[in-house]
C-alpha cells in the first residue's frame, strides 16, 4: 500500500479522490501496490461525505503521517501551496500538482528541494489539463531540440473565442454565457487578460528549452479587445482568431508572447474549438507534433494528477530529473525585438490619403475590407519587429487622414 | 560512452545515424553519456560516406560486441529482423524499432524475451512515425481505463484522401501522383489496402488494453473502392472521408476494424491532413485526447527511434514493462456484431421503387443528392450491426428496382 494526500478537497481534489478509486484496480495492477488516499486537507466539512473519514483540517497529519508517501497538490494559489509542497518535499515526500501559479512562481526551487530529498515533483496537470505534454516533451521528444511552442492553453478565452467565431456575437455577451455555464469566472481577469495562459507557456518553455524562464519577462496580452469585426476580418482570410501562448528558442534565448493570434483554418491548432485546449510543438528532427485534449474539468485535470501520482508511486525514492538546468535562467528577448506580422485595422477620415499613410510608413498597397464597417479598411503588414510595427503604427495614428487604429492583430505564419 | 548499432542503413536507419550525430550533444547531456554509433548493418556498400568506418555486413559483428548496448532494427520485413531482435536481446542488449510488421507479428515474443533477459524492446517508432503515443499510453495515461481508439495510421492513404478532397481527381490519377512524389511505393498494396494501417491499430490496441491483439483478427478494407462521387457525397455533409483503424473495449474484448469513415469536418481528425498522422485515444477519465505529427519520412522516424534509443540508455539493465498481459490474447469481436452506420449509394432502375425498398429494408426514408450522380441517391442508415448491414444491403441489391449498391461508407459518430 502507497498512502497519499490529497490538499484541497475543491473539483480537482474530489476528481483525484474519485479516479483513485473508479480505477483503482488497474492502476494497483501498473503501481504493484495499492494507492490508498489516507488524507485529504480541507478547511471545509463535508457532511456524509465519505470523505469525512481521511479528512483533517491540519497539514501536520500529513506531514507527519510515514505512510503518505505522495501528496497531491491541487489548492491554487501560491504562498500555501507552495509552504505545504516545500515542507512535504522535505520530509520525503513525492509532491504532483495541477497549480500551475506556484509551479510558474516557484517551480524550480521545489524541483530542487525534490532532488536534495531525491523524491519528486511533477507537474504534467500544470499545463494542458489532461493532455500529456511535459512527459512526452521530457521522455518523447528527447533526440530533439525543441524549436518552437504554440499552445492554446486556456480553456475559457479558447471557449469565448469559439463562441464569437460560431455565433458572431460580441465577447461581453459571449463571456455573460460563459460564466453562466462555468466556463468562466466571476472575476475572469486571469483568463481572458491571458495571465493563465503566461503562466502556462513560462512551465512549457522551461521544461522544452531547459531553462527557468521567468514568467513576468513574458509579454501577455488578453481577448478581451478583440471584437466581432477582427472576427468577421479572419473569417474573410478563410482563419481564425485563436489566443495563443508561444516562445520559440533561438539557442543564446528564446523569443515569448501570449497574444490573440489569426491562423490559417488549415493549421492544426485552428480546429481546436470550445474549451479543449492543444500545444503545438517543433522539434528540429521531428517537425511539427501536436497535442490536445481537455485543458481543464475535474477528470480530466484528476486523470493528469493521478498520472503523476502513480508515476511518483513507480519512483519513490529516486528522483526523475528533467532536462532542465535549475541554476540557468533562460534569456527572454525584449519584447520589441521580436518578428511580428499583423492584421491592422485602420478607420479613416478620408481614406485615400489613410491607403497614401498606409504605403508610405508600412510599404503596404492592399487592402482587406468586410461587410459593415464602412469606415475602415485593413492590411497586412509585412515582417516587422514589435518595436517597429509600434513606432509605424503610431506614426499612422498621428496622420490627420487617420481617425484611428481599431486593432492589430498578430497573424501565424 | 553507450555503444548503438543500427540494422539497416535505408531512409530511417541513415536518419536515425544523422539525428545522433547533429543532437549529440543534448542526447548526451539526457542520457549522461556520449551515445555512439559503433556498427551499421547493411548488405550494400556506400564508398565514400563517412558510415563506410563502422560499416559491416556481418550480424555476429554487432553480436559479439559487448560495447553494443542497444541495437536499432530498422530493416523492415519480418523473418531476419525477428531473427536478429531475437538473437540481440539474449545476447542482452535492448532493441527498439520501427518496424510494424515484426512487431504485430513477433512484438509479444520478443518483449517476454527482452523481460527474461533484464533488457528492453521499444517499439514508440513502430506507430505514427514522430507522434509519441505508445510512451503516452504507457506513462501519461495510466490513472485512465482506455475505451477507445481512432487514429489516422497511414500516410500515403491520408495524403490520396487530401488530394482527392482538395482536387477533385479521383483515387487512380492521385496514387500516381502519390507515387511520383514518393508518397506511395511502386507497389501500394499495404498502404492502400490497409494492412499497414491494421498492425498499427493491432499494436496501438495491445498496448491500450493490456493484451495481445492479433491483427489477423482484424477486420481490413482499403480506400481503392473510394471513388470522387464518394467525397462529393462527404462534402455535402459536410465531412471529409479519412482512412481510419481503429478499436473499441468492452471489456470482455475488443471490436477492431480498418476502414474508411466519414467524418463531421469539426471532428478533431477531420483536419489531419496530407502525410500526417493523429491518433485520438478515449480515456475514462481524461476524455478524449489526440496525438498529431508526421507518421513518416526519414528524420521525424528517425527521432522516435532515437527517443528510444535515449530511453533504453538510461534503462540499461532494467526492464521497464508495459501494463501488458504478454501471456493474454485479446478477444476481437466478430466483425459482423460491431456496430455500424453508414452513407449507403443506391444506383437504380427506378428510383421510386427504389426509394420504397430502402424504406422496407432499411426503415431510412430521407435522402442525400449530389450534382452529377443522375442515377443514384444515397441514405445514411440507422445503427446497425455490420452483418445486419450486409444481409440488408444483399436484399436491397436483389430489388429489381436496385441497379447496384455503388459503396458503403461508415461513418463517425
Amino acid at each position: 500500500m502507497i498512502g497519499v494526500a490529497i490538499l484541497g478537497f475543491g473539483t480537482v481534489g474530489s476528481g483525484v479522490y474519485e479516479v483513485l478509486k473508479v480505477n483503482a484496480d488497474s492502476i494497483a495492477r501498473k503501481t504493484g501496490e495499492e494507492i490508498k488516499v489516507l488524507r485529504v486537507l480541507d478547511l471545509r466539512e463535508f457532511p456524509g461525505h465519505e470523505v469525512e473519514e481521511v479528512l483533517t483540517h491540519d497539514f501536520e497529519d500529513i506531514l507527519n503521517n510515514d505512510d503518505i508517501k505522495i501528496v497531491a497538490e491541487v489548492m491554487g494559489g501560491v504562498d500555501v501551496a507552495f509552504k505545504f509542497s516545500k515542507a512535504a518535499l522535505e520530509k520525503g515526500k513525492s509532491v504532483v500538482t495541477s497549480n500551475k501559479a506556484v509551479v510558474a512562481a516557484k517551480g524550480t526551487e521545489l524541483m530542487k528541494i525534490a532532488k536534495e530529498n531525491n523524491v519528486n515533483y511533477f507537474i504534467e496537470a500544470s499545463c494542458g489539463g489532461t493532455i500529456p505534454i511535459i512527459r512526452p516533451l521530457c521522455t518523447s521528444l528527447t533526440a530533439d531540440k525543441i524549436m518552437s511552442i504554440k499552445g492554446i492553453l486556456n480553456g475559457t478565452t479558447n471557449f469565448i473565442l469559439t463562441k464569437m467565431t460560431e455565433e458572431g456575437k460580441p465577447f461581453d455577451e459571449v463571456l455573460k454565457t460563459a460564466q453562466q455555464l462555468g466556463y468562466a469566472e466571476a472575476d475572469p481577469t486571469a483568463d481572458v487578460e491571458g495571465h493563465d495562459a503566461c503562466r502556462k507557456i513560462a512551465i512549457l518553455s522551461s521544461v522544452a528549452y531547459g531553462k527557468t524562464v521567468n514568467f513576468e519577462n513574458i509579454y501577455t496580452e488578453g481577448i478581451s479587445k478583440i471584437t466581432d469585426k477582427d472576427i468577421a476580418y479572419a473569417k474573410k482570410m478563410n482563419s481564425v482568431i485563436k489566443l495563443i501562448g508561444s516562445s520559440e528558442n533561438f539557442g543564446d534565448g528564446i523569443s515569448a508572447r501570449v497574444a490573440p493570434f489569426i491562423f490559417s483554418d488549415r493549421h492544426p491548432l485552428a480546429s481546436v474549438n470550445n474549451a479543449f485546449n492543444a500545444i503545438y510543438v517543433e522539434g528540429n528532427m521531428s517537425g511539427c507534433t501536436m497535442y490536445y485534449g481537455a485543458g481543464a474539468g475535474k477528470y480530466p485535470t484528476a486523470a493528469a494528477v493521478c498520472g503523476d501520482i502513480i508515476d511518483a508511486a513507480l519512483h519513490l525514492g529516486r528522483n526523475i530529473s528533467m532536462d532542465w538546468d535549475l541554476d540557468a535562467e533562460m534569456k527572454v528577448y525584449d519584447i520589441n525585438d521580436v518578428a511580428v506580422k499583423g492584421l491592422v485595422r485602420v478607420a479613416y477620415n478620408d481614406e485615400n490619403e489613410a491607403k497614401k499613410a498606409v504605403e508610405e510608413f508600412f510599404g503596404i498597397n492592399a487592402y482587406i475590407n468586410i461587410e459593415g464597417a464602412d469606415d475602415e479598411f485593413a492590411f497586412v503588414s509585412a515582417d516587422e519587429t514589435e518595436g517597429t510595427m509600434k513606432e509605424k503604427m503610431a506614426a499612422l495614428s498621428a496622420n490627420a487622414a487617420v481617425k484611428e487604429i481599431r486593432n492589430m492583430i498578430r497573424m501565424e505564419g
